[in-house]
């Protein structure tokens, strides 16, 4: 009797050694593992103290990640804000969108588009803010603030859903509205109104959907606050310092919404130029 | 030992129930289970008897689908493309563009934007062609076409990458050309050469980043084909019916790749209005 207990406890130990793949299913090494162990180490049954030696050497090491941006551009901002959320560490590099270095030649051979951000994560390269954010908040997925849900198809599907509709109904007139009457004025040039007009209505189409929404839901895709609303905090930022404000102002829920998004620590960080200039940085 | 063999085999069977939660981990349940079972099953080492039930039933069952749309809708075309790729069966429901049904309260009532694609999976409803895609492509993940790699993080970033460049680089001008060149003769109207004129440099920069890149790879993201090159098809299909088509032609890695993707079953289905109004129609 004495050895079936033995072989048996044997066959269990092969049989966890077996079936505990950790990462592998996603083509994850040990250095992408999340570091808030103690949240993610709970949700894993199989060999928690082997989760929390790997959790603990991933939240002591440098993550390696480069960005080159600029700490006054909205994609740049974008990305900033979902490694702060994160508590990522990274080493910015920065291209002066001043002097139009994101058109030189030592900027196009990092991205032939010559638009910044980049991430470079070792060998990989990524351009658009909204994709690195996206990698980012899969990869770092249990880590800190959860900016997408990976657990459920649906709710997966609703938070896509409203990230495109932020690409594609929100960003469009709210990047010519912050063009004209923030960057423009930042820069001394005056807005043309005519395009102002054409354009705030269309804003405001978005923005009535918006608030529907938000009557019934803390959040665009959800209760919680996820990659969704994070996307728009560049042009809202913006446009809360010109008059196009009451557009979101004069609709209770948007304002309740924008007051919270906008008030996040990990978002007055991304605006705040110090922190940027104050990290390491590298010539490139 | 006769016990003791039945105890390892008692013990092996035990840890095989437990550890096999199939796609319970997604939060998925077994009517989301792949159809292309030969494929699916095996790649699944365990019970590999009940994934082809699993399958089998998938397969033989009504997806319950509903897709708003129009059959001559570019992104509605988007959506059917991933249906055909992944072989899923779906309503058809007409939403007429010409007489502008998409803007008149019944369908507000179902999109409050007032756009078309809208897909209905029982009670989650999806808008933006790009998330709906993504969602049958994460849904049904394992089913004929391989859509998106959820294998590999940084394989998962690149496809989310050239993704959001075809929205936000390739899309604008292509949109802006296929509504001059081939939208607007459709419907008597006069393209707007100005218009047009001030376009085609702003995508002829965009191929020309696309040409460099397809010289070295089959499709934009990998040498597979992925929903990153899928995304484009809608514009390019309107665009080789224009004298735009020289742009994609006069780029040889870039025409073979249009090649390539429009030449897929799929989204030759895709373009078949036949095939939407053959389908069992709904009214709504």
């Amino acid at each position: 009797m004495g050895s079936s207990i033995l072989l048996v406890s044997f066959a269990l130990v092969v049989m966890i050694l077996i079936s505990y793949e950790p990462y592998s299913w996603m083509g994850v090494n040990a250095s992408d593992v999340p570091t808030s162990c103690d949240h993610y180490c709970n949700q894993t049954f199989e060999s928690r103290h082997q989760c929390y030696k790997w959790c603990e050497e991933s939240a002591h090491k440098d993550h390696g990640y480069k960005l080159y941006g600029y700490p006054y551009s909205a994609n740049t901002r974008r990305v900033l804000a979902v490694l702060y959320e994160k508590g990522l560490s990274f080493d910015p590099i920065t291209v002066d969108l001043r002097s139009g270095e994101q058109k030189k030649p030592r900027f196009l051979a990092i991205n032939p588009f010559g638009l910044i951000p980049v991430l470079v994560d070792r060998d990989l390269k990524l351009f658009e803010s909204r994709a690195i954010s996206q990698y980012l908040a899969t990869v770092h997925r249990s880590t800190c603030t959860q900016l997408l849900n990976h657990k459920s198809y649906k709710k997966m599907g609703t938070e896509t859903m409203w990230m495109y509709i932020e690409s594609f109904e929100f960003d469009p007139p709210a990047s010519i509205l912050t063009q004209e009457l923030a960057i423009k004025p930042l820069v001394g040039q005056k807005p043309d109104y005519k395009v102002v007009n054409e354009t705030k209505p269309l804003l405001e189409k978005v923005l009535d959907i918006y608030e529907e929404r938000l009557k019934n839901s803390s959040f665009l895709a959800s209760n919680n606050f996820t990659l969704a609303d994070l996307f728009h905090l560049p042009n809202i930022q913006y446009l809360m310092g010109t008059p196009a404000k009451r557009l979101f102002e004069n609709r209770p829920s948007v304002h309740r919404w924008v007051a919270a998004i906008t008030a996040r620590p990990a978002w007055k960080k991304a605006c705040d130029v110090k922190a940027w200039y104050g990290k390491k940085m590298n010539g490139y």
